[in-house]
């Protein structure tokens, strides 16, 4: 059950409220986020919502039976939005590419990215400073420093930067300089992170376990949204099956289900998907037919020389090609009978 | 190693040319189909095709390192055109659809599943009469005499009938009545039925298995091209993971990828894949940006009552609906840069 | 719902009992097996077992809920025992090891195979003559005639054949020179050959599928025993999963469920499962810990020389190390608390 | 490649030798332990051994080709014994049981465990504090106030604690009251967790992640040795798959390859791994066989009360039984020829 709550709830209606729901067995978590003010009951039997709705200080009350409920489209029909300013934003019809290289290598990499953004019209882009890799003695990023390097050029061009988290005490570090967390795949249930960034009013970039369910991670931006955050977009990134063919299982079934079952963006990563650069492309553009808002995709000038995920990266030319079909095709989902 | 032999090569060319490869240390299987004549030749190690290739009555020679070899697009980069004669074909660049339940339950589904797609246009009909099913207590179809009412009536209407065998003595008293020999997913490595599926000449869409690898759907499909039928469609089903919220994953990864790795058209099925009535479209959709030269949806009058599949079969207006933005999609693809 | 009849059941009181059956809105199914006359009902609502309790020709009646009848211990509590003759059984106490090559190569290696286990006192021998294989190139096993010759020396020593059948038509050809039919992986849901198994009366070694769910082994098996054979063997042979350090992910999991679910024999394919000689042992010996009823194991005089499964076969050293531990382990299992 | 370095090289002396290893085209990872001081040497060629090992301060040198390296058996032959002190060891040869329930849930509950354990001379118990929960509604455990009193009569009873480390920030307030860092299925890729864990010096208990790949786990144990703790034991706790009839696959055949891989020990958890009470037994005694140097199980006074995975844990006297068996079991490996 969600209760949205009256701005102007006054602290004697909501210990009423509160009372009331434990009373009729449900546990309220309060839940105060960036536009709204809400109560989550977690009950296990059914109630007769009325039997709580006549009280003070109620904007509006919805039963929700997922598992997860503050991310669920069962009480909030609309498609989110999430505004990044200077107009680009993502969801409810507005769609985004993020595109740029896996890490940030140096400051002519991002210099020459940036370039190639720009004359593309993209306005986000993407590249890790901190990098989880699989073993301890592969590159690790450039760290804060790279970031303010990265950050310098970006905002001189009006990109927004999207980059991943994975301590905790980054968060506040990176703030300044960033303008979407990303969680990687290794960290979908790191619940302490995702406790951090709920407390953050930046939008967060969730990524999907590497075989996570379609529940978990909607459990998982639960965890950010119950803690006050409600700028979360989640990211289909491929999942691990037995085919070895592919890098990753890129489960564009996942893309229509979660446009259904929650109102957050979703935004496809076919680049860590299928894994191999030329067919990044017919990915992300079935993608756009599957429902996805946005896609995050590797790019890099030189490919064969990235310092990681080379294979799966695109150049310049490449890229360009997909911005245009890209186009192409959103035009067309726009015309579907 | 692929060997095309020329048509009027004599007993005695051949049979050098069999010792020849015997001696170089190729096991070589002679293949007739309904186009050609080759010899395939597997060996362990590396051989100088100069070695062989001045040989009489060899047309082509070319060098294959996949598993699968006659039906690798590393010697023939044309794409197989499946001719159903009527006008009707698939692959480079002919696209179909086949539509209808997923089991024939009595004649007046029959006529009325026909009247539906004159009405659309759609010139293919799916529809099960021997019917696999996990339980042996469940529907297992109507059998042959269902076939005959059902050919009965697309032959009339100028429709194709493609439909599932199961057993070996079913080919030959199904031929008379089908256009199309379907595997299921549960026979993608029944070798002995591909084997003789192999000796026929009436075109075959093979399903991958259930938990099958692309690379296992291209030998399965090697079993009939060897066997003497070049006519085989592949088809992605969808595969199982450990992913609950759908049925199945369907993998439009492995479409884009069978595109590339074959030279055979690939289909479509997006209702055993996601297995849910409403995300069929989407999935359809993205399947065509992900290169499919066809899709096979189950469409029934009343979903709601059919014996078999009602969860993921779409009705009449659904479906027109599909086939409308089917057609909107194609034509995007086309335009793609 | 199962129904036990009186083995002196009259035509007239077995109709009765279908009519009444149809009446409360059961689908009723007459089994005749080697052993029992049964009517499995199956129906989507709860009854109450007296209102037809009370027919005459009734020996027991018994609610199953699994989608699995009479293949499921709700039913029957007691432990099947396969009887192979000359003191050979395996089930409900009873343990045997199968052992032998993965394919019959030749007469020199039945001889050195049935030394071996003689020596040994093992007395069941596997052994393919009829392969399955991924591709159409590789070999297929000596046919019919190899198995004769493999029927001959192990008669004359007294042990039993297990082989694989893979078509229909070659049930009666192998019937006199085996003593138990095994289904293959690939083949673990061929309706029609388990059809087909079901009307012979000797044993069947049904393998799981190769991401067969335990529920679907059940289903499969219960096609064998509603045909007629209750004499089947349930095997777990690993399954497909993502991860690739071994061949397949041998799933103990499923012989500790199968023995509960169900009252027939389970034998462990250790060989199958992981797929690497070395840890062959060590998987059989767990599978003992698991319930296992009995092993099936590839041996093999010189394994690096095999015409297939050469990587997970062991040999003769190794194999009676094996057996001598095996019986250790299985004398320590009589003995926990 | 790892070089062992002799206790009192000299700076220089290290100098001189991560300068040979430049320019041999090696990225040198100086690694100091608790007990050995290495060099880790990365390079993408193979090289001469000599060509190095003649340096001065140099131990001894290996060759190392796996992915991981310090964790890896091709140069640490021998097995590794964590030591608990008072006589509680584990690996090369000791084997203990660690017990106690999923969650530390109140002062009765510890002390009630610690006497079952003491009754039966279990040396080691398990319990959470910081319980990592797929949704933020849940029960998250009692946190650092709840470890000191677990602690506190551990302590007094000569009991080791077991307990998971979520957050890097824990790690300082939970060392005093514990005796093994636990990393949970969902922290086994969270790197900046399992660097920190090596800069400390108490045991860490590593588990799989929820479908990490054998290689994954020993690479994240390199993490934690590469930061300089060689005290790591793996946990093999179930795998995601298609099967559905039980929690996890446990894996016991990554049991029996971690032994083979790693000279570290393996710890089985039945309990997360089938997670169904009345099959932990046999999953236990079947680990044995597959060569685990200890089991952590879940043991709760009344399971169907437990605040959480009540239905994978077993009573006291099921406990009992198990501690039994385990020990009948052991003594027979012992026994293997």
């Amino acid at each position: 059950m969600i209760i949205q709550l009256e701005k102007n709830i006054t602290t004697e209606q909501l210990r009423k409220l509160q009372q009331r729901m434990f009373e009729i067995g449900f546990k309220a978590t309060e839940v105060k986020t960036q536009y709204c003010h809400y109560l989550v009951g977690i009950g296990k039997h059914e109630i007769d919502l009325r039997s709580i709705g006549s009280l003070d200080g109620i904007k509006d009350i919805h039963r929700v039976s997922d598992q997860y409920k503050l991310v669920s489209s069962k009480w909030k029909v609309e498609e989110t939005t999430i505004d990044f300013g200077n107009g680009i934003s993502i969801g409810n019809g507005n769609f985004q590419v993020i595109a740029g290289p896996c890490s940030i290598e140096n400051e002519a990499q991002i210099i020459s990215t940036v370039h190639h953004l720009k004359e593309n019209n993209i306005r986000m882009m993407r590249g890790g400073v901190f990098k989880p890799r699989s073993s301890p003695y592969s590159f690790r990023g450039l760290g804060i420093e790279g970031l303010k390097i990265f950050h310098h050029h970006c905002k001189e061009a009006g990109i927004k930067i999207v980059t991943e988290v994975m301590r905790i005490d980054q968060i506040e570090e990176m703030y300044a300089y960033i303008d979407d967390f990303q969680v990687g795949a290794r960290n979908a249930q790191n619940f302490n992170l995702l406790d951090a960034l709920g407390k953050v009013d930046k939008p967060v970039l969730l990524k999907r376990g590497i075989s996570g369910t379609i529940d978990e991670l909607l459990q998982a931006a639960e965890y950010i949204f119950s803690n006050g955050n409600e700028k979360i977009m989640l990211c289909e990134r491929g999942i691990r099956t037995f085919e070895n063919a592919y890098r990753n299982t890129l489960d564009l079934n996942a893309v229509a289900i979660l446009k259904e079952k929650s109102h957050l963006p979703v935004i496809l990563d076919p680049s860590h998907g299928i894994g191999i650069r030329r067919f990044v492309e017919s990915m992300a553009l079935a993608g756009i037919m599957a429902g996805a808002d946005g896609v995050i995709v590797e790019v890099h000038e030189q490919p064969e020389l990235a310092f990681s995920d080379g294979d799966q990266s695109i150049n310049y030319n490449e890229a360009k090609n997909l911005y245009k079909n890209l186009n192409l095709v959103l035009e067309t989902r726009r015309q579907l009978v």
